[in-house]
Formats: structure tokens, sequence, C-alpha cells
């Protein structure tokens, strides 16, 4: 038989990143009636299958009445293979102006395969040899940190402290990488309501991250999947796209919590110009979607059209799109720190008050891995995701995630009484 | 200003395989007029729009009385981040048993976004270090020279010969490179009229293939977009797939040519066993879920229940499902080879007149390259491929390719009539 040995297979199969999400999901599998605080999934009561068919037409009709397309038009757009760079590009570049305030080319935008294929492309375009490493705020979401394994691409930890980002540590990474002969290409941060710290960097530490960057002459990877969600009252701030003056920021864009995960379509923005021995120069999108067109050839025009049919039956804003679900997450976060709160009236525990997004941290006296997260889902019956596989290392890590998004309001109650048991009863 | 040099990106950026592509498209936006006997794309006439609402109710209508899903269930499956390998994969296998005799676990496929996600997947899996390579029979489709290329994966040119393959070739071509401390890994073949030579494997070709890499310990990765269409009654010959016994072959899926292009939906069937270092083992397409986990997450639900409603209205043939198309591309061919034999009866020319397919290769006394093809377009009128896309190296090529698939009867007169102008102002 001609089968094989995982030590012959690339070594990113092996690497925590790639099985953390398996790890997470099995678990999930296994213990069906324990409550999840653990998904980062988005709330899906507000979901119907009628309003797929809804986009689609509005999408077809905006190829018709916009855009000026015969009969023909509209089928080949929706059937056959299509433009590298996406279809979708002039309506995420007004929900870019609409919710973000932020100017945008649509030549500068790559439609991409949610997301992660965003991270994908960006990574593989620099990565130009294995002296360059990415840079990554810690705790960091393990896409990307999965995405750079996968492309052999060092990540190296920058210290996320308090404030969402630490500076100093930032410019002293640089500076020791390069001191090894590495170049540091750019560095991954997510602003807004992180995954998974839940911080956000406020306005000066935006500004003083843009400065850092450009006095080492860092690119900015920002990822931004949860800025329309804010609680609390709490305004939303720039993005770093918005900040930014010299072009220094790539911005990663997902549809998935602001629109429906079950398109895959999300877009970067790389309005960076790249120059060619030939003495012409092109968009750094350009060059991605030469990559993409190795990847994935294009994105998915059906997928498209039901994110396009979405931003145009919401004047392009998402923010109007996301009332009721923005309601909800800010009323399941707060009856998640509320709850804590009454108990554990003592601070035998601690957790971050976030301004928004889906995620918290509970940080506790004992140390959380996978071992105790199964026996959570076993004998507590509620799960949630250990804050060791958001780092490298193999120090132990004393917190865990709590996820708000996918919880209905009354299961939050019995959760929090579970895993208040669990914490009890390791303390 | 943050911006960037093409020497500073990834090297494939500035490959051949990454731009043929962008060439080519280029060419063809730039001349909307020139016929086009380039485009490798399906016959769009029979789409309809409200083929796309169908096909996502019946896939609706499968979950729920099939699989018995609640409302609830199926708005989840729909719209929320769904399972790694696929949600179509049960239909995906009764597919190839259907229009292949192939018996597949439904757990050894996962469902891509397109072919070229599987191959990327399979080629990314299969490069451990840098002694590894590909071997691709030629000329080879440039999807999978690209994907090699952006994975740091060199690729090794096996002849192709008059039999689609020259297995003394392959074995020397193997020999050679072990010799040189190299790891060939897989050889990537398409045995039904292949892109872009239109060559089939006959059934002793096959079944030699499978026995050299038997011999020579090498994997064979299957790419067959095209089986489904043989031409003036020639009959179907089984995979390599089908003639499998030892699992040495990974088989790439399509359903661009046979479905639609716009749904991105492809997939691979990799029922390799991987052993880990624990004494476990897995399917080889569970390894490749966790690469797919970084790439794209999971392949676009939308997409995959476009795919999954048009299996199912045909009970799961696309043989079927095809009947105009095969007709169509068949009739297509017949009026390429029959045309091409009318003008050019003293043999100034040669053509080969493959068994089906979308592809055929005219062999020129004269070397084809883009520049001819610039002219072609723009004096001429007509667009094909010059098969220097095809190979590696820059000896000059004296062969073109003409596609079949997305012209129409009545444009196939007048644009061989431009290609004979062409042609006889260079002879």
């Amino acid at each position: 038989m001609a089968d094989l040995d995982v030590t012959d297979l690339h070594g990113a199969l092996t690497h925590r990143a790639l099985n953390s999400m398996n790890f997470l999901n099995e678990v999930a599998q296994h213990y069906p009636d324990a409550i999840s605080l653990a998904a980062g999934r988005p709330a899906e009561q507000f979901y119907a299958i009628e309003d797929l068919h809804a986009y689609l037409d509005t999408f077809c009709r905006y190829l018709c009445d916009e855009l000026g397309y015969d009969e023909a038009e509209v089928r080949r757009t929706l059937f056959q293979y299509g433009r590298t760079k996406g279809i979708v590009h002039r309506l995420v570049a007004r929900n870019l102006l609409a919710d973000e305030g932020v100017t945008v080319d649509p030549d500068a935008l790559v439609i991409t395969v949610g997301c992660q294929e965003a991270m994908v492309l960006a990574l593989r375009a620099l990565r130009a040899d294995d002296r360059d490493v990415l840079l990554a705020v810690a705790p960091a979401y393990v896409g990307i940190t999965g995405a750079a394994r996968l492309l052999d691409l060092p990540v190296l930890s920058v210290a996320g402290g308090n404030d969402g980002v630490d500076l100093d540590d930032l410019a002293a990474v640089v500076k020791a990488a390069r001191a090894d002969g590495l170049r540091p290409r750019a560095c991954y941060v997510m602003p807004d309501f992180a995954n998974p710290s839940g911080l956000s960097l406020d306005l000066e530490t935006r500004e003083r991250l843009l400065q850092v960057a450009a006095e080492q002459d860092l690119l900015l990877l920002e990822d931004n999947p949860y800025g329309l969600f804010p609680a609390g009252g709490a305004e939303r701030l720039p993005t770093l796209k918005a900040l930014d003056t010299e072009r220094r920021v790539i911005y990663l864009g997902s549809f998935a919590k602001t629109a429906l995960p079950g398109a895959r379509v999300g877009y970067v923005v790389a309005d960076q110009v790249v120059g060619h021995p030939d003495g012409t120069t092109s968009l750094l999108a350009d060059e991605l979607s030469k990559i993409k067109s190795m990847v994935t050839v294009n994105t998915s025009a059906v997928a498209q059209a039901m994110i396009g049919g979405k931003l145009l039956q919401n004047d392009c804003s998402l923010v109007t799109a996301n009332r009721r679900e923005r309601a909800t997450y800010a009323a399941n976060l707060r009856a998640l720190t509320d709850g804590l709160a009454a108990r554990f009236p003592a601070g035998e525990i601690t957790w971050n008050v976030p301004s928004g997004g889906f995620f918290l941290v509970v940080t506790v006296p004992f140390p959380v891995d996978d071992t105790l997260l199964a026996r959570s889902a076993q004998e507590y019956g509620v799960l949630w995701t250990p804050m060791s596989h958001f780092y490298d290392g193999d120090e132990p890590i004393h917190a865990l995630r709590l996820s708000c998004s996918s919880v209905t309001p009354e299961e939050i109650e019995p959760a929090l009484d579970r895993l208040t048991a669990l914490i009890r009863d390791q303390l």
C-alpha cells in the first residue's frame, strides 16, 4: 500500500496551531449537551433561508440596473470563472466608506475565501526567503499562527500587555530579530475587541503603533472581524487603516461575523505600491491576486452574490444590518461579566470587561489546559477555550476564554453555574 | 510611504506560471472582438439563474428529508461555519460511484474551493523539506506548476510523448532525481483529454503507469476535469483511481466543467493511511483537512449547496446532466479538426485529433509566442494559447492550443479563417 508517515509530510501538520482547531471542535462534538462558551461563531437566530434567495436576486438586479449587464452577462457573472480580485469590490469599498470612513480604491481590494485566505495571500507574498519573520501580538488568533506555519514563516510574539500591544516590546523584538539576521516583515494585530483577549487599542495606542511601525519600517496586518460590535455605549474607534497616511496597513476584512460565515467571503485592502525591475509599478493587491489565482482561482461568485446582496439591502452599511446582533452580543457580554461578579465577589478569580466583541478572558490561580477542558465538558457540561491555544511555548497558562456570541441568554446562567462549580473545585 | 519591491516578495510572483494566466486574460480583455479559441471555460448557453434557486431548494430538501435535519439545522448548515471536509461529501461519493464506478469512503474526501485548492492541499502536505520535488507530465497545466512554485516545491518534467506519458522517461527522471539527493513525491497526470495536449492514456498505459509508480514508490496525482466529455463515439476509460488497488492515487476532482465554475467547488480523494509517532493512524484526507482549516477554513456552504442540488437533480450522475454539453463539445471539436483539414490539405501544419475534451494542439513550422498571440488578436481577430505557457525552459515551442468549449458553432468557421490567414502569413 502507498501509505504515508506524518513525519514525511509538511511540518505544520504536527504543529499545535493546526491541531488546536480540530481538538476544540472534537470536544464540542463529543459533548453536544455541554453549553458552549467556547464557540466564536455569530448568533444564528436571525438567519433565514429565504434571505439567501433574496440576496441572490438583489445582486442580480444590481448587475442589471447599476452595472448595465444584460441577461447573458448576469448569467456569466454568476456561473462562470470570474475576475480573480472579485466581483463585489465596489460594494466592499462602499461598505468601508460607510462603516469605517475609509476611502479605498476598489482595485486595491482582493475579495477572498474568508479572511483566512486573505491572511494566506498576504503572508505568502511577504515571505521571500527564510530570513523573513512575522510578528504577532500575543495572545494571537490561531488562524494567523497556523497560516504562518503552513507557509514556513516563523512567528515572533510581541507582548500584548494591558493596552493590547506593548510598543516597547514591539521595538525590542524587531531589534533583536534584526540582530539575529532576521527580517521582520509585518506585525499582525487585532485592534478592536481582539480574539482571544477581548482587548482594544485606545486611540493614542493606535497612533503610536503606526508611528513605531514607521520608525521600524514594518507593515501592519490589521485584522478587524469584531469592530462593529461595541457594547455598553462604547464608541467605535478609527481603524489603523483609517489613521494610516503612508500605506503601512494591510487591512484584513471579514464578513463572517457581520454577514454570514457560510459564504466564506472576506477581503484584503492592499494599496501598497510594488516596484518591478523594469521600472513599472503595481498594487500589492495585484500581486496578491496572482497568488490567489494559484490558491482558489477566484472567490465563488455565488458566495460573493450573498454578501453583495446583503450589502445592497443595507445601503452597504453592516452597522445598520447588525442592529439586533449588536444588542444580543452586548447583552450577553454584560450577563457574563455581571454573572461572574455575582459568583466571585471575593476576587478569587479575575476577568476583563471588554468594551465589545465576542470574547473575555478569565484569569484563575491554576493552570488551564486541554485536560481540564475535557473534564469540564464531561463532568460539568460547559465548554470554553484554554488560553494556552493562543500562546507559543509550553509554560502553563492560567486563563480561559469565554465567548458571548453563540450562547442564548437563557443558557448563560446555567453555563456560569457549571463553570463556577469547576473553578471552585480547582481552588 | 511603506511601499515594496517585488524582489522582496515571494519568488513565485515573478515566475512565468503566475504571470501566464494574467497575460492571457489581459489579451482577451484587450481585444473583446477577437473570437476566442483560447478560453477553457465551459459552454454557458445552458445556464439559467433560476437553476441556482432550485439547486439551493433541492439541497435544503435533502438536508431535511434524507439527513433528517430540522429547520434550525438546515439554516445552521447553510449560514454557519461548517465541517472542514465539506457537507456534500456523501453526494460526491455517490457521483464517483455513478459516473466512475469508484467506491469511495465519504470520509476520505475533502471538498475544496475548486480543484485548485485540492492541488494546493496535496502539494503542501507532500512538501516536507527542500529535498521534495513534484513530477509533472509535460506539457503541464499551469495551475499545478503555479501551485507548486507558490509552495516552494520544484517541478521536474516528465516527457508526454505520443501516449500521454513516456514511462521510460518517468523512471529515468525519478532515478536521476534520487541520484541528486531529491525525493520525488508524486507525479501529476491528467489521463483523460488532457489540458493542454488533448491526449488520453489508453488502458494499457494506465495500467503500466500504476505499475511504474509502484516500482518507483511514487504517488500519482490524477486530475480529471474533462473525463466526462468523450467525442465521436469514444468510450470512457477507467480512471487511474478506478484501477488503483494500493491507494497510490490521490484523485483531484473538479465540478467547474461538469456543473458550474462559479461555485468554485472541487474535491480530493485522499484515502491513503497516515501513520503517526504515537502509533495511531489517520486518513490523508484528515491531514489535508488540517491544512484546509488554515487556507480557507471550509468551502462555502452556499456554494456547496449549488453542487449538491445539481447532483441531486441528476441522480448524482453528471454524465446524465451534461448530455447537451457533451454533444456541443464533440460537435465543436469535430468542426475544428474538419475545418483545419479543409484549410490545410497539403500538410503545411499538423494537429492532433483528440477523442474528447476541450483542447487540441496545432503544430506549425515556426515558433509561437506571446508576441504572435498579441498580433493574432490585434490584426487577425482570433485568440488561442501559445503552448510555450505549458513548458518549462526557454526553447521556442512551435505549437498552439485551440479550445472548443466556449466558442459557438457559428464562430468556428470565421475563427479558423482568421487563424489560417495568420498561419499562412508566417509560412
